[in-house]
């Protein structure tokens, strides 16, 4: 991901990021050596060779053993698994030092509540049909035919596409919205996640750099919340819809024609394939794989990955036929 | 149900409904003779001789021997349940042809984004308690004695009586709220539900000509949503009590003296009796009848229907004895 | 608890609070010779020698013997567990008895809806950096350096210390924030409890002379809502931290360095201890007592209390260890 919207501060060399704040244990190079400037902050998926990116779970080796970055932030432990010319920077708190670092290439992106100057919708956007109390703030663009309700927020770095419908009491800001997708009344788009290092006494506030992406024809219910992504995108797909009292957490990508009932709550960096149904109050727990043309039964609490075409009910969740064999006698 | 706020664009003849846009299999009568003018669309219990209705499932099928009906959307199978002289419309998506029949009647009930026409509540009703930037639409009464919060948008076809309290960033409309209800900040009523007929590439959202009916005495918690019906009206009783982030889907019927406790959802269609106790986050599926003085444990998921003074919880829900006895040693 | 916001209208004398209104069924004492002042309404623990309390339960029975209280309002069978010199008042609906009381000595503390003069922030704050329409109440004070976002309405009694960061469209009303917290977008804190005595035709509403203390490096979700206390305080601890559409209902305590995940619910009256990690859509039964350093998996139903150190999950909520096992085939 190219970051579209966050300013990017750098780039950096290496003794400028590994300052007085980074608590590390080694590092494989010398510092005054390393005179490479690094441009961004990036997953072990996404890095190139001037970014600098992070290993934290043994569950990502196999993308460690192949990141074409320049450094690596990492535990003692994981140093092997990198590539000979990366960087290796060992510490213990690995998200913790990401946390810092990203801070350093994105210090606007930490909290929101810097976007104070608004403007009135009708001086930035006169053929726009809206209600009272609506305002923009900056990098905002709005299609043709889309109609905006009342007391409604759009803040920085928003993309709304033609046809759209925004209801009133929204708040979006940070997100691409195609066409023809309508958002209903009381929905917040694009804040930033519940992301951040446990520490007693402050805890340390992740940054999220990342956006919303709704695709086309999709609609949000009612007072649904969709948290944008750390460093990647939380992306909702085509025709996909949501109903009322939603919550999307950060990095979630959900797939297209999908169906979210009421009070659904999908945890961080959970995906979603296409066709999948899921009935209200459900629960899916963070970094899971749910296949394509899935069904989860209403209430169910989903803890691990579901494979397609699957049907599964119950806390936690598992076959539909196994769940319904035995409750017969309830 | 006659419709009181959707205004309806017929009567037309069976011709101009039965359009290129129409797909069916079959017809019990030659259309250029079909000149009688249809007045309304209802479902098969409130259908009159100058209305259409349809039936889709077999659940339905009394209903459908007896129906009143000038005409009925049907499938190719339930064709003979039907009075011989009801013209019978059969094809293979029986909702998705009433859908567009009744978005023919009632267009403006598609969607809640045509409603930019908003008056400062003061300069309307100058004898309302009201605070800061709080408007209305058309069609809208409020009953003496009545106050209003601030950043509310009471938008059209909206009913309120005396002595009522609605707060602030409250949203209203197409609602009835009788007399000493109290409606908490940032609820909204009476938007259109979660109902649309799946398609890929881009569904077909299902008209909502339907109203909230809010009974004396009652009280709305802090953000919860209660959606409008269909083709019926969505009803919460008398004196009856939800606390906040509940949802009550459309269709919904709640009887009197009930306590709805946080986080409830009901899905749509379901009907409960009277002194109905639901804990803290308790699920209701669909279409189901839960009779009166009945209590339901926190957390529970109802999936099938229960009968009057009745005590369950748990997921499914069943008898709370059995329940406790259950999980006696957990 | 001195109550800081709500404004007492005592003292009274016992023959002013026993009035035509109240349904008592014995008096230890002669109405014409009780001709002290009482001062206030408090419980069991908290009352002092010129207050009137009330003991509804067995379960405070220690509590009711060493209580220091002139007056106390109870049911016939719990009179021999109250001091001799402790003036008795038996009836059979004490909560509702009390209630009553409450209100003749807080009556501005039943309903939120008279708070219909405010102010632009902007008139009364001159350094505080805000958005549009944002409005502020009386008796409210602002610390340094905190800032506002748009739409949000800051009633009655509320105290915001410094560094803070309120989003938009959030309500806050009687309420303590201390410095350097968060609280989200369309968040409302300080609202009144859903407390009320059942009662056909027409519930009775309890008075909330309460408020809620937020304290320091704390943070609110967007769309949690944090009810004030009855006749205490509702707290969320330092440094702890709320996920979105979370409840959290009156009385409630929560201890620091705690995180909550989104939509969890948790009852009136529980409290938390320290460190306590509570996954998504946890609900918490009310009056319950959950240790320190708490793990709660995310869908669990919390019935009973939980002993430090513990990890929990299930429905009812158990042993972690034993939840996997039961569940392995699953």
């Amino acid at each position: 991901m190219n970051n579209p919207f966050f300013k990017n501060f750098g780039p950096f060399k290496l003794p400028d990021i590994i300052n007085s704040d980074i608590e590390y244990s080694s590092l494989s190079v010398d510092l005054t050596e390393a005179n490479e400037l690094i441009y961004d902050v990036k997953n072990l998926n996404d890095a190139r060779s001037k970014d600098i990116t992070f290993f934290h779970s043994i569950k990502y080796k196999d993308l460690a053993m192949n990141t074409k970055a320049y450094a690596c932030v990492t535990k003692n432990e994981f140093l092997d698994y990198l590539p000979d010319d990366c960087i290796k920077i060992s510490c213990d708190n690995v998200l913790l030092v990401t946390a810092k670092i990203t801070a350093k290439f994105y210090p606007d992106s930490i909290s929101d509540d810097d976007n104070h100057v608004l403007f009135n919708i009708d001086e930035k956007f006169k053929d726009t049909i809206s209600g009272k109390n609506t305002f923009v703030g900056s990098n905002v663009t709005i299609g043709i035919n889309t109609k905006i309700g009342h007391n409604t927020i759009i803040e920085n770095n928003v993309k709304i596409g033609n046809n759209c419908s925004i209801g009133s009491n929204v708040i979006i800001r940070n997100s691409i919205i195609e066409d023809n997708v309508h958002i209903l009344d009381s929905a917040i788009v694009g804040k930033k996640g519940f992301g951040f290092i446990p520490n007693n006494f402050k805890n340390f506030r992740y940054p999220h750099v990342g956006y919303v992406h709704i695709k086309k024809n999709s609609e949000i219910g009612c007072c649904s919340i969709i948290d944008r992504g750390s460093l990647s995108v939380t992306v909702i797909g085509e025709n996909t819809y949501l109903d009322n009292q939603v919550h999307i957490a950060h990095n979630v990508k959900i797939g297209n024609n999908c169906i979210i009932a009421a009070q659904v709550g999908i945890a961080g960096s959970s995906t979603l394939g296409n066709n999948v149904m899921i009935g209200g109050q459900v629960g899916i727990s963070g970094h899971l794989k749910i296949g394509s043309n899935v069904q989860i039964g209403g209430g169910s609490g989903v803890v691990k990955d579901i494979s397609d075409n699957s049907k599964v009910m119950g806390y936690p969740a598992r076959d539909f036929r196994k769940f319904l064999r035995e409750n017969k006698s309830k």
